[in-house]
């Protein structure tokens, strides 16, 4: 209904403002015996906070998450658990030209017409700020199904602009990903991003990419027939993460230049398993996942924050200019990657779940 | 959870297999009060239905409606809207090949991992015959929309594989799209389209593309925050649609080209209406409508069955030829028009029901 | 939301008016693998349908089941289950006084402010006539309680009016509930019952009374805490039933008539199993089930279609007199009993499967 | 699912155990503009936080309420309300004994069968602490059904044990209720209850009773049929309050005793609006509110918490004794008074927005 809420089972509901005193997160459905710590959270929590690097937006905020509820000795109990993470970086602006004038292609004018009435501030409930909270659900999430299935999610940048990097998945590793802090794990791509990012940090301006995402170790029957098929909940997923412009699957938009003979994936047997021999499904069959590496890709747009002037209206309907100071990121995606893979590990936690409802 | 179920105010549970005695919907939460006919709902079930034309696959369905609860006196009461259609074409065929070969890039495999035991039978559940329930209930959608908001859902094919359509999305009429059999509004392309899926039926195989849809006349406000963005569920309704591999809304994965200044939508007024210069963020900005048009894009792969000789396994895991024959659509796309604006429908009439509660 | 779909995993959703064509339900959400016949279902039926014995209503329906979708050579497949049952005897009577006049406790004004718009033939959708689906249902939900933990649920007609009935709840059996028409297994209350009821049906009257339920063999550790107790459920499923009152579970109302020390049941160990000493409790602390037998009571009001001359309002609120004729039960409760047990089961059936996800 | 939600449109998540660092409530859904204070949210508070009396535990909260998010300059910005509460009186006590004991009629054997696992801290997650997230959510409830139609729930202790209260509806104002620690308007009767809750204290018993609840200016249409029937959400509202064992609304158990001419609630005109004569339905046919005041009763048992020795088990299954200490209510229903309202004030809120997405 009102958007806050996520998931069926493994159920998380976000809430706070970018400069309120908190943000958090409530996850409801989270089973029992879950081994967990806060330096689980915090670890993923520190791979999206701002001021990573001179590529992100030197903002300060630590991101400290602190844990309320459902954790005790260390593990899950089954209720409810509630992490925080206070804001600190929030009162030392002025806001008053924001509450006037609309930010173009920012959710300003949207927020007003549909609730007649907006916190302004920083983005208010708009804010990107908002997916700490998806990220330190997304961490329990992930944890759960490296515990219980030993899933791993990688998400990396493939690209920036027009710079595309050359990675092979079946090689990719964590490690790789953190080494550079544009996250793509082609290091001369990376040096390239990096100097495009800086260049547009310069300018005022902004740039958009690819992030691609693989999942291994998934178990074959995940994902739920007809309207929740497991691509098509991976999709509104992706597609809820601010700044996002497509998602594709497997061979994706380029499956349209195969025919049917190339792009079917022939079954056969590998040791005990079933797999195919091509992947252009992507892993998903039916909306159901077949054992195969899950892979997809999340396109972002250029961040709409830029320190330009831009003609927009005032909030009374009358046009004006603005031009924005302050501290934001000039590229979205390098902050965005743990987000991705928090987002995918909630769908999967929820299927996985799911799952064992199914059979008698 | 299952996944039958689609919504969250107007919700709907489609059920039914493709060989059993009927499949239907169940519409639960549409407003009283609204004039509808069997006519409006089954002129929608026509466009879907098989045996349209000669790029159609040859089965023969009527897909007639029957409406048995819900609706009194021509108009819906507000109680649950029970609609059927009676399988006919279900008996001819022997099934039994498939009851024991998984079909490649088909749910058979994935259905038998995740239930341990399927209807086998044309496909059973997993059967693209399920989207008659969506585009029954769709058509009664789109009705609601277009009584209390003047609201019009057109999608039309852009593309058949390498064949690109020029279309002028602000010139286009339901008429247009439905002059021809492929539903290609450009005619010169429409030919050269059926002419491509012609030559595929002969040869066995099957192409994919890319489906366009355009929504005018949308409310500013619709869609909720976070995680039920607007974007994000149309993302999910339409990954839903069997064939599906990618979605993108505006600008899509175009946007990674542009920088934020390129990309950046102003905010001007045209006459007393908020409009934007640009409509890169395809109707929806931070989730919310801004009332400019929504447009977005589905890929469709090459549909999954075709007549040639295919490597695959038995139920056993030995490996094996399936050779399949019958009568299947060569391209997906023509008959998928009216399922995606249906899908598009559901999501727009639950978000604009949900809109009513929002503010005091 | 709008109220038809009842359950989390194990979700229906009924639908259908008293004089429409058909009326059914869809039960989405069922595991897969459950053996289940055309007979199992009807059995039920049966023992809810109209015109069983001269205490209940001579209208003539046959209630006959038909299975759409789900049930493939004798099992479930895991996809949605539609069943249906046609309307026979609803074409006979003229309605034209229903259309405009209120009947007293009856829905039919609270229907109008609601919906601005009501099929008034026979309380359309708020015809008790809608249980049958819930009573479809619940029959494979008790074949699955039955098949996955030899669950059994019995109700029984404990009281009415004044008549009280004394049974031994260890020692009951469905076979001495069906021994007679007014379904309570005391055969001298049975009698005494039965010619109250008969007496009311002669002067035009009715009675109510109270339907005890006992269930057996229950899993500890059913129910979800906070909100979705096992008693809070079986509350609001038991006064979903159409002429309910009342619900209490355990000692119920007169719990407040013991000091803690009276009320607390010890626990204690029985062989291997864990149980209390007492069962003030009635099976479920805490919301969770302990293992004990289950032990509810309902009240139901005396039917309110009663053949007396009753004042009243018009449609435009003028005010009449109406006075009713047809064919109606006295008293409603020898056909809610499989009622009653119908929604046991569901709630039973859902949280069995709700418990599958909770611990790691 | 996990029990934790409550709400449909309006939706309350509470968190939180009793000796963790805190506890909270995410409130969703509620519309933007709604004016509410700390002020408003904390005097609700206060009529349940412990140490009001000497009737009540002497146990210190201050129960002190933060507002984190959702609100803006005073009123609502239709983005989630995250309250929070915390704990102060927590870490005082040793819980080893708890840690093996299972308390009779407490949760602690049902939630460790449930789980596997649990926080033995003073109850943990199933603490009646947990209601104080309820009560700040159903502060929020009761502004907006105050604002936007002037309902007004008022709810009194009618009878503690066999101590009766004789108390005209009609002329129930808060202020009455206010008057006495037990929360009884019936002086006389007030008077006779605290002289026995306190005559339990002494000796370390408990006692039960009933609240009743009357709701003023209810419109008439809110409620949704078939499943979540008004009496039905009220009933499991209810339900859902610890220590309580039965719902009846308007007649409630006492209707067996009539005949349907006795019960029926003749319709007439009052002016311009709708009445009915008698009010046995307790304002609800159908399932939906007809306008007039909604009367229901809870049973309450004696606190499960007393301070004799019981018999019970330990953790590992053997046999013991448990003698309690410490500060406890000898009777809950003083502070369970503004519980059963703000369940009431959830509950109607939540339909009243559904009802806005009711007719075309």
């Amino acid at each position: 209904m009102s958007g806050n809420l996520f998931g069926s089972v493994f159920r998380i509901t976000t809430w706070g403002e970018s400069h309120g005193p908190a943000l958090g997160v409530v996850i409801d459905g989270c089973p029992s015996g879950l081994k967990i710590s806060e330096k689980d959270i915090q670890k993923e929590l520190n791979r999206r906070k701002p001021g990573q690097s001179n590529i992100t937006t030197s903002r300060k905020e630590d991101d400290k998450l602190e844990i309320l509820s459902g954790i005790f000795e260390g593990h899950t109990t089954g209720t409810p658990i509630s992490l925080i993470i206070k804001n600190k970086d929030h009162a030392s602006k002025d806001y008053s030209e924001l509450a006037d004038k609309y930010r173009p292609s920012h959710a300003d004018y949207t927020y007003d017409v549909k609730y007649g009435f907006r916190d302004h501030r920083g983005g208010g409930r708009a804010s990107a700020r908002e997916t700490a909270g998806r990220v330190a659900a997304g961490a329990i999430a992930k944890k759960f199904l490296k515990t219980s299935a030993k899933v791993e999610i990688l998400a990396y940048v493939k690209q920036i602009r027009e710079i595309r990097s050359d990675v092979k998945l079946e090689k990719l590793k964590a490690s790789q990903i953190e080494s550079n802090a544009v996250r793509c794990p082609d290091a001369k791509a990376a040096k390239k991003m990096i100097a495009l990012i800086e260049k547009m940090k310069k300018t005022g301006d902004s740039v958009g990419g690819i992030i691609e995402c693989v999942i291994r170790n998934v178990p074959a029957g995940l994902g739920s027939p007809v309207f929740n098929k497991l691509d098509a909940r991976l999709g509104q997923a992706m597609l809820s993460i601010p700044a996002t412009k497509g998602f594709e699957i497997g061979s994706g938009f380029d499956a349209i230049l195969m025919t049917g003979s190339q792009h079917n994936d022939p079954l056969l047997k590998k040791g005990r398993k079933v797999v195919t021999k091509s992947n252009n499904a992507g892993g998903v069959v039916g909306g159901i996942s077949n054992g195969m590496d899950i892979v997809f890709r999340v396109a972002f747009k250029p961040t709409a924050t830029i320190f330009k002037s831009q003609k927009t209206l005032t909030k009374g309907g009358k046009a004006t200019k603005l031009k924005m100071s302050g501290r934001h990121d000039p590229c979205v995606l390098p902050r965005a990657v743990p987000i991705v893979e928090a987002m995918a590990a909630l769908v999967l936690t929820d299927e996985h779940l799911i799952q064992k409802t199914v059979k008698i």
